[in-house]
């Protein structure tokens, strides 16, 4: 960690409490690229009514369409608290570098957040699950994965 | 499973095809409450250069601003394939109450999708993951939490 970083990680705790006051949930994010700071975000769940509104997902879908790319290989997202199984999912997608973060998965149970719950939740085998899931049609869904498979112009991600 | 779950999701499937042709990825997905549809979806990482914007996501999100809610309990999803760790979290957070699908991680995986590489990352060790991850300053960011705490008037998700 060195004087940088910090500077950076202010500005994401800076952001989680401008959150807090702008009726968000206390969460903020930055992305960096190159010793720049390419978008910032912080969390709008209620404010938008989206639920993948966190920090770390509208940063990223911010720094993505500013730089016009899928692909934020090369970025590293400064958060103030550390991702949610699906923030820290969207962050492998996007092909983040690196991940800095303050407050913990812990620290925002004790607040009141489900991160810890989601993690539990990914870890157990999907029949222990809290939410039930399903299985159907498989043999007619694989067709469209054909297709892909042998699509000669498509993009990969 | 019934006559209606085939039903939907074979309009989950239907979405996948038409997203490979509109140049999204083999991936679709609906929300259903009520017996009514909400809302439906597809990839469309590449075609918006979001990376979050897999057909969950993407359903979640018209879903919830149709319902004009950031909560969709009583929404039952179905997908076209196996919700990977981000979708999956994001329907966590949704409150969704139960999720269909039909083509496997496993499938994905074969097709080159890092579905199943990314269930594998979160099962580590934060320190045995490929993409680094630091903590500091949380010292600081903690007293946005403690901010957060103290509120009389926040709206909790």
């Amino acid at each position: 960690m060195d004087k940088f970083d910090e500077k950076m990680m202010r500005k994401a705790i800076s952001l989680s409490r401008i959150s807090i006051k702008k009726g968000g949930g206390p969460f903020g994010a930055i992305i960096v690229k190159d010793g720049r700071i390419v978008a910032s975000g912080h969390n709008m769940v209620t404010l938008k009514n989206d639920p993948t509104a966190h920090a770390e997902v509208s940063v990223i879908r911010r720094a993505a369409k500013k730089l016009n790319t899928f692909d934020l290989s090369g970025c590293t997202i400064y958060s103030s608290c550390e991702p949610c199984p699906m923030c820290l999912s969207a962050i492998y997608w996007a092909h983040i570098d690196k991940i800095y973060y303050a407050n913990t998965k812990a620290d925002a149970k004790d607040i009141g957040f489900d991160d810890s719950f989601i993690y539990d939740q990914l870890a157990l085998p999907v029949e222990k699950r809290s939410i039930p899931v399903v299985q159907l049609l498989r043999n007619e869904a694989i067709s469209a994965f054909e297709i892909w498979q042998q699509k000669p112009d498509k993009t990969k991600y």
